[in-house]
């Protein structure tokens, strides 16, 4: 792929002498961004461009070619590729459009062009893209006429859309964020942007990588290699409105939406994601200083109130005001006359401005262990204080690279002043308050979960009956049919998750029979299916204690439901020992189309139901991965017992979505699973699935 | 209020010839800004600076003065502001450090001032402050050297911090937004930030007000001056973190924390809160548009890839995209070749540039009735379309003034491109999409509800017994406790509020005779004040349909309970009848320092213990008000009777709602009051009371 972006000859095919020609345009960014090899122009008109030879073919290039830039018409390009093929040429990037996106016929010839490249071995970035840009030998081949509007650093991008690209260019450049490179993959029909990635975290120049996509080919893939990513990548990825709509058959699975699944396999595999142009900006910046480690924060402040808004921001972060010792705090007090500074975090440095009492401070903070990173709000009233104040940020530059934590420098200051800094300082300059933080905060998440990727995580495998599942299968299979609530629960059995006995009983006599061979107390539940929420038309009587009751409340229960649904086919009742203490979970599976099985757990009853609070992971998952998912949920506190409440058996929980995961794994024919409820008890006694629902693909 | 802002003559007290007196800057800024009237110079060393002379004493100008500014050491003001009055001076800046905020003899040095003020009349502004701008006649006294870096506009802000406030000009400044006055109040030992607020709601020259706060001083005055502002009041409450941290001896009134009770206050004055400077830039600009009336949205793009994330964020924000009849997009066809634009909505515009083309689009979108709004999406992708870009929006701002509906013009270009438009168009010039649409929902969200605020709301006032409520009261402040729950229960009933009729038992006989009494099923649910969490520890047994069955869950009970607790303090079991059906919800309300009297409603259970979801108003509510709340509920639809639930009778909790509204204003002394849990029956059956607290101050 390198050859891609270090060519030293390259040969742009398309360019005629016509002023709106934007194969000239490509030319003219070559030369602009100063390409440190050749430029042969190529275009069936020839003639030349600035002294410059066009070409009628590559074949007539008196040179060995690298790579040829192509912006000829759609149907022009397969032949194009033939005679780059038989130039030796094996790297091209195809950026003329009209082909798969627009109609039938342009997909065809984008089988035309494969099946040319395949024949040649060319590997190649297209159709339907803007180009590339690699600042460090000035290879710039996007059509649009460029100056050079953003400066080289260690940012590089790979989007989806050109349009969005360059959107994003021109932020970075405003932010004064550098570029290494950049390239616009297109319709993807060779090179995706998964084999960019692939490349560019091993690429010497990226430090940083930002991907804009709107489709996920191979959402594993992506998964694998943002793992082993030493660098951080960053994703804004759009297009969730339509994912969104998916169509399930299960509850588990329409909670399970697509986008909660690229949520959940991002956080997994740790990308970071954005989903607005200021959150992005915001990330780069904080990403170009060292990582908050822990969760204390320094703001130092020369404006009471930034430090108040500051304030509020870091509570909100789940930050920590970082404690500021007494003998700290007396070393500082000697920099000031005493009346001026309020001693404390936030620091407050009222009206002084002395350089070095500022780097001083910075530089001391910095030393406290317990302080993880620093805000330092500076508000400059005036250009009077402009030389001082850039070389207070030299300080803050050299202070950052040898404490190795990260001091945000905020600045409010004249545009013409920010701006100044922005374009001449290897270093972020941030111009919001609570953004800042904000990327804080995700500088701090982003370090503790790049951390727990590269550190082992055990995923056990359990002795389980997976005969007994297959052959369920297959006899449903054979039926073509979906599993039976009776088979389903055996499914679990077989993968040693305990489920509750259950009797069916059509008349009193029925259900007292069984309430007999259950033991005392019983429950007892109507089964009907035009009735979703039983307990809301008195479908389910709990408690009862003796035959007599189980008789009256079997009576009054189909009393009620005949009254409020006179049309309803009722199935009986469901005859179940009293289950008592404890709390109500929904766990549950299905199979996603990019990024294959899925894990989901959330709190039982309306919780899911209403407030859609799950967690989702790609199967499979680690011990650690389960844990962090009971742990992650809203509502987790009453689990584990906060407020008074008894602690349920996490651990429980966790073995059994383990072997779920194993489950889910090992059958991609098992489409959607729901275990809803699973009752999960108090400490040290389990949990049980009450109910459940396997549907098959 | 006027004179502060437009005074004729102007005495800037504090000037000195010193090279670092920040008095000398408020008269240069007068100078720079071209101040349309005289300014005098007073210091006590005399002399002159820049060919004017400095008199020793307000007393020794030759003229008559509107306004003094004064910057002089704090120990000096008093004296100062006498010699002030003396000299008929009735208006004054006081912009001096050093007060209340410092020390105890600040805070004495304040009350001397205000005694100076009242003797002679004067109304101030200050102490510790930056002084005030009026872009309308030059009017510029803040004390650091300011160029005119701002333009003018209808924007004016009232700070009540100085640095703040600068660094929001700052902003403006950057984003093309016009100011008309800016005031830092600092201290408000005089003229507060209501006061300023209630003068710019009439100031011919504001056409929208944005305050930053870090307190609000009296919060029913602040929401009654916003409910008659015409104009838009933007505010930015910042020092959160530090309210949230009420003590509160109620459920209820830990949840209604301050800054829940700001954010209910604000929504019901209609005044739009910021928390960042991004959503603070966005909010202003898109204010500057007619208003988004409804929710349906086209977007027009030059770019596939940012309609995709305009058609992402559209979900997100509750919109719709706008229905294009076929007739229109025949009409649009017509424009174009036909491969190039994609007809739905988002509309692509492809590669097509023409001016013309354009502009017509816009207007036959705007033309139809089903669209709200639109987003343009423009991406310039090089300097040649500077030009046509900038007529492009000159008509752009033609239509929205003739079709009064917004158009939020995005615009990613080179810098220098997209800061020309910011600084030479009045117009809104946005550069984030996502934030854009944001920024319409705010709009759409302000309109909707600026136009409840101004059709009348009715608030019943229900025949209730006040008297036995008062003599309840009267008769637990005599014992110095609060009220017993019986108490509590018996004012609810007062106040026409329905309660559960419960019966205490301390042994098995008891319970038995109290069952009886009742009438089975009933419900035993024991009495400690150990036990928070019955149902966890066995504590709740129901459905008890004979007398052996309660016999039997009552000796269960206890010995559960004894076994898990073995030193809790029992105090019996609660009898009551079982109370079936329906829902819980926890209402309740308390007095706040700076609000008065709020009410607030909750899902029951863990709900709202755990996920913290409960709505607050600020009492008296009306009809409207507590429908609105209920609706606002996250899980409302449980109540409303959302997929296959019953419906619950909501309009029997409005009423309680409105019945306790009008109990917490008749009886200020209840400083918190808990309905914890309401059990709220099926439609048409009303709510019964279960538990109650009433709280004294």
């Amino acid at each position: 792929m390198r050859e891609i972006f270090y060519p030293s000859t390259i040969a742009v095919i398309g360019v005629s002498a016509k002023e709106d020609n934007l194969g000239r345009n490509i030319v003219a960014n070559l030369v602009e961004y100063g390409f440190n090899g050749i430029v042969y122009a190529v275009g069936p008109s020839g003639g030349m461009i600035e002294t410059r030879r066009i070409y009628r073919s590559v074949g007539d290039i008196p040179d060995h070619v690298d790579l040829a830039v192509i912006l000829t018409p759609a149907k022009t390009v397969p032949m194009i590729l033939e005679e780059c093929g038989q130039k030796g040429i094996r790297w091209a990037i195809i950026e003329t459009a009209g082909f798969r996106e627009f109609t039938e016929e342009g997909r065809q010839l984008e089988e035309a062009i494969s099946r040319v490249a395949k024949k040649y071995e060319i590997q190649f970035v297209g159709p339907n893209c803007i180009g590339a840009i690699n600042m460090e030998n000035g290879m710039c081949v996007p059509f649009p006429r460029l100056t050079k509007f953003v400066k080289q650093g260690d940012v590089s991008m790979i989007t989806q859309s050109g349009g969005v690209g360059m959107s994003a260019l021109n932020l970075m450049a405003n932010e004064g964020l550098g570029l290494n490179k950049f390239v616009s993959v297109g319709n993807m029909l060779n090179i995706d942007a998964e084999d960019m990635l692939e490349y560019l975290i091993t690429d010497e120049g990226t430090g940083l990588i930002f991907m804009y996509l709107e489709s996920i080919r191979d959402g594993r893939r992506l998964m694998e290699i943002a793992r082993r990513s030493p660098k951080p990548v960053v994703i804004f990825k759009a297009n969730i409105g339509e994912l969104g709509r998916n169509i399930a058959q299960s509850h588990t699975a329409s909670l399970a939406s697509d986008d909660k699944i690229v949520e959940a396999a991002f956080h997994q595999a740790g990308i970071i994601r954005v989903s607005d142009a200021t959150t992005f900006g915001n990330n780069l910046k904080i990403l170009g200083l060292p990582p908050m480690k822990g969760k204390n924060l320094a703001i130092i402040s020369r404006s009471g109130g930034h430090a108040v808004i500051a304030a509020d921001a870091t509570e909100l972060a789940g930050f920590n005001l970082a404690y500021f010792p007494e003998s700290f705090l007396r070393e500082i007090e000697k920099h000031f006359r005493a009346s001026v500074i309020r001693l404390t975090n936030p620091l407050d440095l009222g009206d002084l401005f002395d350089l070095n009492v500022y780097a001083q401070i910075v530089e001391q903070t910095l030393q406290l262990e317990d302080v993880d990173g620093i805000v330092f709000l500076h508000t400059s009233l005036s250009e009077a204080e402009n030389l001082t104040s850039r070389r207070l940020l030299d300080h803050m530059i050299e202070l950052v690279g040898k404490y190795e934590k990260p001091v945000a420098y905020y600045i409010s200051a004249a545009a013409e002043e920010v701006n100044y800094l922005k374009q001449n300082y290897d270093f972020p300059i941030f111009t919001q308050v609570v953004e800042t933080i904000r990327a804080l905060e995700m500088s701090h998440r982003y370090y503790v979960q790049a951390g727990k990727i590269r550190t082992k995580a055990e995923t056990p495998i359990y002795k389980v009956n997976r005969k007994g599942v297959k052959d369920l299968i297959a006899i449903a299979k054979e039926d073509d049919r979906d599993l039976l609530i009776s088979e389903a629960l055996q499914v679990l059995e077989h993968y040693g998750i305990t489920t509750v006995p259950s009797l069916i009983a059509g008349t009193v006599d029925e259900a007292k029979a069984a309430a007999e061979e259950i033991g005392y107390p019983v429950a007892i539940k109507i089964i009907s299916e035009q009735i979703s929420h039983k307990s809301d038309v008195g479908g389910v009587q709990l408690n009862l204690r003796n035959s007599s009751a189980v008789a009256e409340a079997f009576e009054e229960m189909m009393g009620h439901i005949l009254q409020a649904y006179p049309d309803a086919k009722l199935d009986g009742v469901l005859v179940q020992p009293m289950v008592t203490g404890g709390r109500e979970l929904i766990l549950g599976g299905r199979q996603d189309p990019q990024f294959g099985a899925v894990i989901l757990a959330g709190l039982g009853g309306i919780f899911v139901e209403i407030f859609e609070e799950s967690q989702v992971r790609v199967a499979p998952i680690s011990q650690r991965a389960a844990r962090e998912m009971i742990q992650n949920l809203r509502g987790y506190q009453i689990l584990a017992g906060a407020r008074g409440h008894k602690p349920v058996d996490i651990e429980a929980v966790v073995e059994i979505l383990l072997r779920l995961s194993q489950l889910l794994v090992d059958f991609p024919d098992i489409a959607e699973l729901d275990v809803n409820p699973l009752r999960v008890f108090y400490e040290g006694e389990g949990c049980r699935a009450l109910d459940a629902r396997i549907i098959l693909s």
